[in-house]
């Protein structure tokens, strides 16, 4: 017995508390959270998509503390059903277009679940040698479907590594780059290391340059525009790297992308690493959404040059169908990571380790601990097939390719930039906004003839995705290119169907009638 | 219809194949899946507990890529009970006694399951703020468990966040701290900085310090000895740092420990801070293993003098009962971590965000995206109770104290270290190893009246650690300290009963009698 801080007396070992791993209990509770997320995954297109609820709601609802005394799972589902679906905005639900998709599936859900429950940590080889194994055949067999350069697969003195994201493999990478820099140049010079992107470029580059030491200034974001689609021109970067040279500056690193954040811009990879190489420069590519694509053969041009690289990275968790955290990066040369990245600890030492015959994961990451990723992606490659993963793919696109045609059928609209892949960039169009006459004279907008300010289209447009997403029918998030505030609309969901598409074009249709007032057939 | 690379054609939607995510399939699969864990669960006592595989077996079993066809659910779990479960070493089982316990329960698979299902990602709060709003919450409720001061806890000003890993917890505070220095000497002075840790300090330390960009000869590990147990002397780590400061060197950042890997040893944070203010260092606690144990008041002496450090972390995934992967930190200042860790990308930012009300996570952590790791600490936390968990724990080192005593009753044997928690750090003793005239003689162990030399006490040791492992009952691991092979014994497994610890004492004895022969009374 024992009295806590209300002085109230509690069992110690409550008589219905028996192992915490009793294998008859975990069945029992395990059953009953499979039909809770059953339950979920029926209901979820009908939550509003994003959550409306206010900072703190949480902290009003729930205890100061941590219980004393055990509770039920009835109880803590309740309060999950209660408290916390009201306070998520829902990534799943087929009504969901915001960011990219973080696509889940059963065989992701299940794989997930599998790792977890086996509960072991394959930081070396020896630690649970199957996940070590099989990461490194599973991350063989996506490299083969994506048509990477065999000099990328373990077979060709190459590899891949399971990440959580993106942020790690640019860490990683850069830490290696870095480091084979400065063992020419010696430590001194970190300070002169100069790492290279487009300002399109997913901020995770700048996070991993900051963390890796290098110097603020020297993290240079080399400006696109709206003529070559926001993708980096080889010319540019020449020209910024010369300027760095004559300055005394080292180059290091670039990071080039194929499908970026806000408009899924395709960086040029043949052209910029003829640049690169010049330099000595290492060149990883980060593909975290529009990698996936590539296991069609459609898509797979956005990746040329590819064999020119050092590293590359997509995100299975974004559109793979590979339930959150699954970040894949492949090296040309494994060594280059290792040496960065490796420690020699005397209590993880072994016979396998010391004798080179295995992997080491540790070494290629930057924890040490590793839970057993592979089983994930292994299992959603084998429930579904590539023949499926293709078309499911191909089904995004489809439907983003009838939503594009809705939009353009609609003139008061534009396609901002053009579509490649899932996502579609749009925006109320100035001499659309022009027209609004009532918000022109209550505001400063400029009006140069038909056309509003671009501060004022830019207010319209923030307008109209606040109703969207206020209306908790569907959810997009926005993106600023060139000054421009344009609307994001990402369809990837694994729920998501031609309806739901349909109907979120119908929201964003009612919202722009409330504000620009129902189109005239005259007027459009 | 489509072709393969052999020339099958096969069909694109296979009628087995619907939604990925549909309710009722994932009601099947999922139910499938609980009933391979607890299966799993019921038979992990009698698998060999380290994996019995030779390197690449699995890629021997496994085919060259992956299929273009589907497969079912029942042939993956056959392949998994085939293929991965003799692959893997099972760190559930209640005979694995090697590196420090991975803990898992009902609760922590739950609360993953249910992250994983609900597939949110909570890089900042708007992107689903209940995993934000849970995860202060929660890591208030550990904070307030663990006597941690309040300015540690939001309420105080401070906070703490759940990361995957100890070494992520280090590298987000040395390169908040390395920041702080910088913001003050100015980044070019990056070169300069110094790290100190004790040499019993996880390899964490150095791969962050790696990472960070800190100069390899600025990594101080400072000697420790036999005779402290092995931490870190406050007199050391004072005169060390007068050396650095008289060679214009720069003070940066300490890593002390509490519950060091190879002994648990526990560096004195009291008098550790006290030398380190003189210098402003920052001060950062790994508890990894031990911190979970400051829940029961009889072990919270452990921390004394955390108030004084800046920040502070544990493992929830080793010794509390939440599966793998999950780190709790705290710090005392948030804004020194966030000015580190922030980019501000315009596709995130929210009016939530701009107007500071609520906490982005992102800013935080080496990733932007974010799991909803909190709920299985709130599951854990709830369904077990604080009561039960300090008792879980109890019960653990009670089993410690008990294989502890086995040991001290056995001659032949030391325990190298005093214990403190759970873990037993032992070895033959050099007088039982002289005894071995067989072996001495046919090596060229160096007999010194009854003391055999060092070498041979360890290559014995080691011998003796080998054959308890190829037994496949018992899986322990060592540690090299000063100079001395010893076996750890470190017992926190979930499963694991006093009758386990009973046949690891009988596999060991079992594995020195034909080593050494049996015992003869008269000797002993």
């Amino acid at each position: 017995m024992e009295t806590n801080a209300f002085g109230v007396t509690s069992q110690i070992y409550s008589p219905t508390i028996g192992n915490p791993l009793d294998p008859e209990e975990f069945k029992r509770q395990g059953y009953m959270m499979i039909d809770f997320l059953a339950d979920y995954y029926r209901n979820v297109a009908n939550y509003p998509v994003l959550s409306q609820v206010e900072p703190n709601y949480l902290r009003k609802a729930l205890p100061q503390s941590a219980p004393f005394d055990p509770e039920s799972i009835e109880a803590i589902l309740q309060d999950v059903q209660q408290h916390i679906i009201p306070g998520i905005t829902h990534w799943l639900s087929p009504n969901y277009f915001a960011y990219f998709p973080s696509s889940a599936s059963t065989a992701g859900i299940l794989g997930e679940m599998l790792s977890t429950g086996l509960g072991v940590n394959g930081f070396n080889w020896l630690s649970s040698p199957a996940i070590t194994e099989l990461e490194s055949i599973v991350m063989d067999w996506l490299g083969q479907e994506l048509k990477l350069p065999g000099t990328f697969l373990f077979s060709g003195n190459g590899g891949g590594v399971v990440l959580n994201t993106t942020c790690e493999a640019i860490l990683c990478t850069l830490v290696a780059a870095r480091d084979k820099v400065l063992s020419q140049v010696g430590n001194d010079n970190i300070t002169k290391l100069v790492v290279y992107a487009s300002d399109q470029t997913h901020c995770a580059l700048k996070k991993a340059a900051q963390i890796a030491g290098i110097h603020p200034k020297n993290i240079h974001a080399i400006k696109t525009n709206k003529s070559t689609s926001f993708a980096l021109s080889p010319e540019s970067l020449f020209s910024t790297i010369l300027v760095d040279v004559e300055n005394g500056l080292i180059p290091c690193f670039l990071c080039a992308t194929v499908g970026t954040t806000a408009t899924t811009a395709i960086d040029p990879i043949g052209p910029l690493c003829n640049v690169a190489k010049k330099f000595g420069i290492w060149v990883h590519v980060d593909a975290a959404y529009a990698g996936s694509a590539c296991i069609c053969p459609e898509f797979r041009n956005s990746i040329d040059g590819i064999e020119e690289v050092d590293s590359f990275s997509f995100n299975a968790h974004k559109w793979f169908f590979t339930n959150l955290l699954c970040c894949c990066l492949w090296v040309k040369n494994p060594n280059d990571l290792t040496k960065s990245l490796s420690t020699n600890a005397s209590y993880l030492r072994n016979k396998v380790s010391d004798s080179k015959q295995a992997i080491d994961y540790k070494d290629w990451q930057i924890t040490l601990s590793k839970k057993f990723n592979a089983l994930k992606l292994w299992m959603v490659l084998r429930s579904y097939g590539i023949g499926n993963l293709r078309n499911f793919l191909r089904n995004h696109v489809k439907m983003a390719k009838t939503f594009e045609e809705f939009v353009k059928m609609d003139r008061r609209f534009e396609i901002f930039v053009p579509r490649t892949f899932s996502t579609v960039c749009f925006r109320l169009t100035p001499s659309a906004i022009a027209k609004l006459e009532h918000y022109a004279n209550t505001t400063k907008a400029h009006q140069n003839g038909k056309l509003a300010s671009e501060d004022f289209v830019n207010q319209v447009n923030y307008k109209l995705l606040d109703l969207i997403n206020g209306s908790g029918k569907v959810y997009m998030t926005h993106t600023v290119v060139a000054g421009a505030f344009v609307l994001r609309c990402a369809i990837g969901g694994t729920l998501t169907e031609e309806k739901h598409v349909n109907m979120m074009w119908e929201t964003v249709q009612e919202k722009v009638d409330s504000i620009l007032g129902k189109p005239k057939i005259a007027l459009y």
